[in-house]
Formats: structure tokens, C-alpha cells, sequence
């Protein structure tokens, strides 16, 4: 068995979306083994378990990984994440990954390929909403796809939001209203709200909307009115209509399952997807275990491990 | 975080008893999260996901256990396990356990602690059908809850019954038919059988029986009969309707969710458990997480870690 706790550092943000737009073509063809996270939840916060089996990739494990929003006033992540990696022949642990970073990356390669399928154009004006670790992480995975010709940053510390722009520069980043943020080609959504923050008016005709923030029962980002504008697409039906953006408006009853347009998947074999410039789409990330074990296997393949015995 | 390879050695069987008698009496006082187990499947095996949190221990976190039947062929384990605790403060990974063989000792304490409360007696023939580790784990538990005057054990090899008597000389045990085994006090099965090896009309009144070999849908060890005449206690109501020694009577409708007695918990807190001397008991064991979160925390206040960095 390895354990694994450094060699994210040296992944390639182009070729970690290309391992997660292949398990989400797997995931369309029902060729993946992925029953719904199982939560358990603390006073102070949660951790999720989510087992997986990628046949095409051999790969099979279980991600463990918590939220605790208290953490931050302590210095530390609030969430953290950790990945096993079982033999699917014997059943042996093969792996153990730090995969807190590898979370941020898989997710932001989830928005980069939804991106790249679902953008206007392939160059484009990217709007920011939030400015944490997954906001960074969506402009490092859509770079590897789509041309960034500017970037609009808001954040509900404005601070916050003229550092990022500082940090990307090389786009053109700018810190602005959360107004103004929504006045782009893709708009990427990370905070954890529990109320939404961008409004239907202030979204243009053809723009795409990657909305990542909600991950739990309660969360969303979007008046509700844009996803009965939009084309709604999701990683994983359940897992979206359970945790997703979709959540809370399914729950108030604003959506309604059978208004999701389809999977990721199935905008990556082609099968749904885009049909005209005009449409407004979005793409409900809630974070997938098979995503986890495209990007584990990145993690294995180099980096810095080190040997235990095992059984 | 701290990864454990061989600690388990140095636990003593009678203090796993003490700490898995104590979580049985916290799931029956509804005071722990154990989520269904989650099953994936492969050509060649399985493996099951088991969160849990026990907030008296202050102990949370994940056991993962492969099942590969074909690997005694090839010189492995069939079954492997490995454990993550998680800090119920913050989330951070504490500790990786190799939980392979407290997997078995923990078994064992749970049909220790039924024997404890349901056997008619303190000093008991044991009659142990089957002669593999889970075995050897039942009559080590056992002989610390109760004097053991002599052991009958049948294995399908008979080869492996005498070497199992051989090993248990202290407490008489003799290898014997799979009848003379079953004209005991306290009979442990702990095949993997897929259908009835032991009879009705070979248990005599007052018996105690710990079903433990039943562990996924489609096992069964018990001639149905038995269950209809006997009071049938579980570990857990859903996990033993699921894959316990039930689960075959139950889709067969010759046994029905009704008819369990109670819970292991609840016989440990006195308000379910034997009444009369001459009744027939049966422990039905699945094996819950949250015995596996009481052994691994006697794992981890001793033995050999390696320290590991994390976050």
C-alpha cells in the first residue's frame, strides 16, 4: 500500500479534464459503479463517503471527505479529503491519497469540460463569483480550454476579490460588482450560499453558468427564474436533485426533475448539449466519486509515496 | 494522521469485549449514525463501505473490507479491511488502521457478548461448526465471558477440525460430526455456506446459537425451523433483513421482520433477552461499524505508527 501526500503539486490541469471528461463519458454509458454519498454529521460539521468503481479505468476506492465550516477561524482547510484505492482483483488497499487539492482540481475539471462544451464560443469573458480556493481552481481548468479574454471577480470581501484579479493578471482580471460579474460569456458560480446571489436580470442571453457552490441540501447561488430560463444539465440526477443547485428550488417546488436536460455525460457523448447561441445553459456540479478515482489515478501514477505493508 | 500495521496483536480479547458490549449499548439507545453498509461489486469479489460515528467514544469513521474469494487460491486474506478515523472536530484523518484482523476479533466479541446474555449457563459445552480464523476469534472471545468445559468442532475438512482441536487442547475440544457438534450449549457457525448445515432436530432446548457466518444476501447456515422455534436476536435490524442469517428465510417469507426478538443492544440494556432455561436463542451477526469503531480505538492507544503528515 502507498500513501500518497504531495504529488498533486505536479498534476496538469489540461490532463486531469481530459481524465474527468472520460469518466463522465463512462458515467453516461452506465458503465460506473457510484451509490449515493453516505453523510454523517457532527455538531461542527459533516464528512461525506463516496465509494466508486471505474471498470474502464480499473480503478476502484472510497474518497472520505469532511466539512467543517469552524475551521477556518482554526487555521485549518475546512474541508479535507482522503482517497483509498483498492486492487480490483484481490481487494487489497493499494493507495492512500491526500486528496484535498485533488478535490479542488477535479472539481474545477468538472467546469472546465462542462465549459467546453457548453460556452458560446471558444473565446470568452469569464465571470467570477467568489474568490476562494474553487474559484482559482475554475479558472486554471477553463484556461486549459476556452481562450479567457477577461475575467470579472466579485467577492463579498472586496479585498478578496482584487487579490484574485492581481493574481490573474494574464487574463485580464478585474475585480467589479456581482452585477457586472454576470455580464459574461461563462459565469462560474463557488460560494456557500444558502441564498441566491445572481440574479436572472443580470444574465445575458447565451451565457453559460458552471454553479458549483451548492453541495448540500439548502445551498444555491441562482434565482431560481434562470433555471427555469435555462438548459439545466447536472453530473449525476440523484446526487444533484438530493444536494445540488437544483435542491432547494425542487424542494420549494420551482424545478422539477424532469425539467434537468440531461447529464454531463450525456453532453460529452453528444447526445444532449447546446443547440443554439442564444440558450442560457447551466452545468449543477455536486462533485462525483468517479471523478475522484480519474484523478487518484493522475495522483499514482508519479509524485512522492511512501511504501506500507499490506495485507 | 497516524497508519497503524500491527497493533491488534497486543489487544487483550476480554477489553475488546468490554469496548463492543459498550457501542451495542449505545445503539440501543439510538446514540450512534451507522448508515446502511454500501456494497460495490467486481468479477472476482465485492467490497462494503461502513461509516459510522459514536459520539460516546467520541469516534467516527470509515472501515472498508474487500471479500475476494478466489484469493486463498493465490495465498491472500479473502477478506481485508482497512480503517479511517476522522477527528469529530475538525475532520482531519487521524489514523489508518489495518483492521484486517481486528475485523475478526471483533466478531468475535460480539458473539462473546451474546453468549454472555443468552447462553443457559456459565460453564458451556461449545459447539463450533466450521474451523477458519473467525472461529478460532469466537471460541478466544467466548472463553473470556464463560468457562468452557469442552469444544466439539466439524469443519467440511476434517483435517482442518483436528488441527483446530488440536489448537484448543486447553478446553478438551475434539473434532466430531457435524450432528455431535450441534449437542451443545453454545453452538458458533461460521461457514460461508449458501444453504442449511445445521438441523432442527439436532438442537436440543436451551441452546444458544451465534449465526455468524451469514454476512450477504443469498448465506444462510440455520435450517429455517430453528428461527421459527427460537427467540432471534440481530445486530442490526436492516443490515441482518439485508445479509444476515435472516435475509434467505425473509425473501423465502418463511421468516418476517416481525418475528426478531430484539436487538444485541437491546439484551445488553436488559429489556429484550432470554426468559426461560429451555428456550433456544440465536445471535444473528452481521458485523456493524461501529464495533469496528470500538476496536480501533483500543488499536490506537498503543502499538506501532507511522506518523504522516495531514492536512
Amino acid at each position: 500500500m502507498r500513501y500518497n501526500y504531495g504529488s498533486e503539486e505536479s498534476l496538469d490541469y489540461a490532463e486531469v479534464n481530459r481524465a474527468v471528461e472520460a469518466v463522465f463519458r463512462e458515467h453516461a454509458r452506465g458503465h460506473v459503479q457510484m451509490p449515493p454519498k453516505v453523510y454523517i454529521t457532527f455538531e461542527h460539521g459533516d464528512f461525506r463517503t463516496m465509494p466508486a468503481y471505474v471498470p474502464a479505468l480499473g480503478m476502484a476506492g472510497v474518497k472520505i471527505v469532511n466539512v467543517h465550516p469552524d475551521n477556518r477561524a482554526a487555521g485549518l482547510p475546512t474541508v479535507m479529503a482522503l482517497t483509498v484505492i483498492l486492487d480490483v482483483e484481490t481487494g487489497i488497499p493499494k493507495a492512500i491519497i491526500n486528496a484535498t487539492r485533488l478535490t479542488d482540481m477535479r472539481t474545477g475539471a468538472a467546469g472546465a469540460v462542462a465549459a467546453k462544451y457548453l460556452a458560446p464560443k471558444k473565446e470568452v469573458v469569464l465571470g467570477v463569483i467568489g474568490s476562494g480556493r474553487q474559484a482559482e481552481a475554475q479558472v486554471e481548468a477553463i484556461s486549459r480550454e476556452l481562450v479567457i479574454t477577461g475575467i470579472r471577480v466579485w467577492s463579498r470581501e472586496e479585498k478578496n476579490a482584487r487579490a484574485f484579479a492581481g493574481r490573474f493578471k494574464a487574463h485580464s482580471a478585474t475585480a467589479t460588482s456581482v452585477e457586472k460579474a454576470c455580464d459574461a460569456d461563462v459565469v462560474v458560480t463557488t460560494t456557500p450560499s444558502r441564498k441566491p446571489i445572481v440574479m436572472h436580470e443580470w444574465i445575458h442571453d447565451g451565457t453559460h453558468i458552471n454553479a458549483i457552490g451548492a453541495d448540500a441540501p439548502g445551498k444555491e447561488e441562482l434565482d431560481p427564474l434562470i433555471l427555469k430560463r435555462a438548459k439545466v444539465f447536472v453530473d449525476d440526477r440523484p446526487q444533484a436533485i438530493h444536494s445540488g443547485e437544483i435542491n432547494v428550488p425542487i424542494a420549494k417546488g420551482l424545478f422539477h426533475a424532469h425539467d434537468i436536460a440531461g447529464t454531463l455525460g450525456e453532453v460529452v457523448v453528444g447526445v444532449k448539449g447546446r443547440r443554439r447561441p442564444d440558450e442560457v445553459t447551466v452545468f449543477d456540479s455536486t462533485g462525483l466519486a468517479i471523478q475522484d478515482l480519474a484523478i487518484a489515478q493522475l495522483a499514482m501514477a508519479g509524485g512522492q509515496v511512501i511504501e506500507l505493508p499490506f495485507p
